[in-house]
């Protein structure tokens, strides 16, 4: 089994801390000052191993091991959500520079090698997972040419422009290089810690669909105008919203999940009956099936809503992510070796995140590994997991581009 | 009966609408330049009737009418909403100058007249009601330092000076001047439209409670945090609205309302469960028992979703204003001129809005008539009322004027 050097590994993860520190996390939104140290920081490890590193010109960090190959690509992203937490997408890419130091420090594997690499804004400060498109081969210059920064607004023409990368080619993924794509990641939920395990295997990457729900009733003044005459989009949003905590367990799979962001009412005063209200809902879900159920409940109960109340109800769809299953043979390695690391103690299970494999799954076989994050929290200053459980996961994952690498060989 | 010049009337409505003219409404917010001008006119207006009158150093126009008295102090207020109404409290005003012609004019009351009152900002742009407060000695010199224009932040005091109030006296009602306090108002509801009803009169001024209701959950990853682990704010938040919906018709008057202004969710992301809520809720009526009720079912609703649901919850009182009782006399005065202006057309209702007569109700008698708004609409620059109900109002205002006066007289 190939195995890992457990103290290096961890001098990486705290090096890699130290730039963008944010209390106990760090800050380093995509293009940031910070975030472009940590790409830099992370070139110059792949080519102390005699990777050819370089940065592209959509950010993303590309390390190519030396041989003909075949050769397994690895990362995640590098960038963080703002005064987010050390570990999150970099987690996958130090155990993807770890896996290929132990690759090619141990000489069994022939002409094979481990790429690493880390995608550009997976956590969309500027777009879509800009990074991981663009290496598939979807994203284009006008898509480019149209992404600002959330926060503060730059163009993401000069935030490139900024970090040196005007005129640099975007690299795209030459599919017979590579054997799969392995991504490791925290679990950003609290579902391994609750159940008391190591290691998740993911099965697939749920499908994400986002609405906007705009309701439209009548503005009034709130002491003059009569309950029975009133048409208060606030009153039919909250009973809309309460049909569906009611009516979408009924339908649901056991591990959906469906959250309200965001309910604004127009004009928002409290002595003023809200005319309108618009919500912000998504779920999620890895069975087609089970997406396609509960879009079917939610038109049925916005249609219960604006025939029977007061006020129009319409259902707007912001966005749709379908649903990308990961590959049999790549969790089967993925199991056996957390069974030798950590006999019992992983789990098949979906990821309700969204992750940079979702992307590459159409193209190319991928798979996921999680590790535990404490209290369930990510994209926070305050996510951690512990070091046995990081340690943990870079040998399971080692040990699964191991043996892959070897079954490749023949 | 004393009798208005219905001309005359119309004609003053149709000059002061000139003054801050938006679309078929006005935009005259307090201590605006358009507001000082209506003030300064309706002080012409006043004088040319000899009356003595001024603006006070509040904003108060005050025109006090020949003679020894007794008299009778009319009036509401001049300034508007942002964008708002021509009518609403300039209808209040305009009849007490109609009326207090109509006396002087008739030469039949003696030493009796009508004091005519513009009360600075009933609309609350500074404060609460700081005009009638003043009038009436409640409001301190720190209320006036502390207050900020709500819609651009301008200081009350800054305010004062460029209308040129700096150093002018604050006046105070002589209360052994007056018989009583007489307001008229636009509805700002549909009861007395959707009712074929051309007067309403007022039997009480309703208290309104206002509240923050206030959630805390934990903020978690949309996608990653499943249902049964959450402690999501935004649900207890619909779940506790849906149980107000359902628990307080059980509970309130008929005329009783309640009303949910604005509902926030923390952070207000599409993929973040909610970490925080923060509700602001009211409910008004005339009877202190049925709000007394009201306010315990509130404290019992928000204790069991505290209790039975993963968040916690709390009440916070933001302001409690008692209801005000309008005086016997005063009503069946108005109730009796209705009587004989528009026969079987007029009701006895509560004001669900706040005016300056529920400052004025601890300190003297009052009374309110409303007169019908067209679909019901206020505080928008589409609110209407017919030429045909303005003049009815009138006659009926000053038809009571008169009585009240001739009874004085004995």
């Amino acid at each position: 089994m190939l195995e890992i050097n457990a103290d290096r590994l961890l001098a990486d993860f705290y090096d890699l801390r130290k730039i963008g520190t944010f209390k106990t996390g760090v800050h380093r939104p995509t293009l940031s000052a910070d975030d472009i140290r940590s790409r830099h920081w992370l070139v110059d490890k792949l080519r102390a191993i005699g990777h050819e590193a370089e940065i592209d010109g959509i950010a993303n960090v590309i390390g190519r091991a030396p041989g003909k190959g075949p050769h397994i690509l690895a990362g995640s992203h590098i960038e963080t959500q703002n005064e987010a937490g050390w570990l999150d997408g970099a987690l996958g890419v130090l155990y993807a520079l770890e896996a290929a130091r132990a690759v090619a420090e141990s000489g069994a594997y022939g002409e094979s090698g481990v790429d690493v690499i880390a995608f550009a804004d997976e956590e969309g400060h500027f777009s879509d997972m800009p990074g991981s498109n663009s290496w598939v081969g979807q994203l284009t210059e006008e898509t480019i040419d149209q992404a600002v920064d959330r926060t503060h607004g730059l163009p993401l023409r000069e935030a490139l422009d900024k970090a040196g990368l005007t005129g640099k080619p975007r690299r795209q993924m030459e599919r017979e290089r590579y054997l799969c794509f392995l991504e490791a990641h925290i679990e950003q939920g609290g579902w391994l810690e609750a159940n008391d395990l190591t290691i998740g295997v993911v099965t697939s990457i749920v499908g994400s669909w986002q609405y906007r729900i705009v309701i439209e009733g009548q503005q009034n003044h709130a002491g003059t105008t009569m309950m029975k005459m009133r048409r208060d989009a606030g009153v039919a949003a909250t009973r809309l919203l309460q049909a569906i905590e009611t009516e979408f367990p009924k339908i649901a799979a056991e591990l959906s999940v469906w959250t309200t962001g965001r309910i604004t009412l127009d004009p928002g005063a409290p002595a003023i009956v809200p005319g309108g209200a618009e919500i912000l809902f998504q779920f999620r879900d890895a069975d087609p099936a089970v997406l396609d159920r509960m879009h079917a409940k939610l038109e049925e109960l916005i249609k219960a809503e604006d025939t029977n109340g007061p006020c129009d109800v319409r259902l707007e769809i912001v966005s749709i992510t379908k649903p990308a299953l990961m590959d049999e043979t790549l969790k089967a390695a993925f199991t056996a070796s957390a069974e030798r690391v950590c006999p019992g103690k992983h789990t098949l299970m979906p990821s309700g995140a969204g992750h940079d494999a979702r992307t590459l799954a159409p193209y190319i076989p991928c798979a996921m590994l999680f590790v535990p994050s404490i209290n369930g929290v990510s994209h926070h200053w305050s996510e951690n997991t512990s070091d046995a459980d990081i340690i943990a996961g870079a040998r399971v994952f080692a040990g699964a581009v191991g043996d892959l690498l070897a079954a490749a060989k023949g």
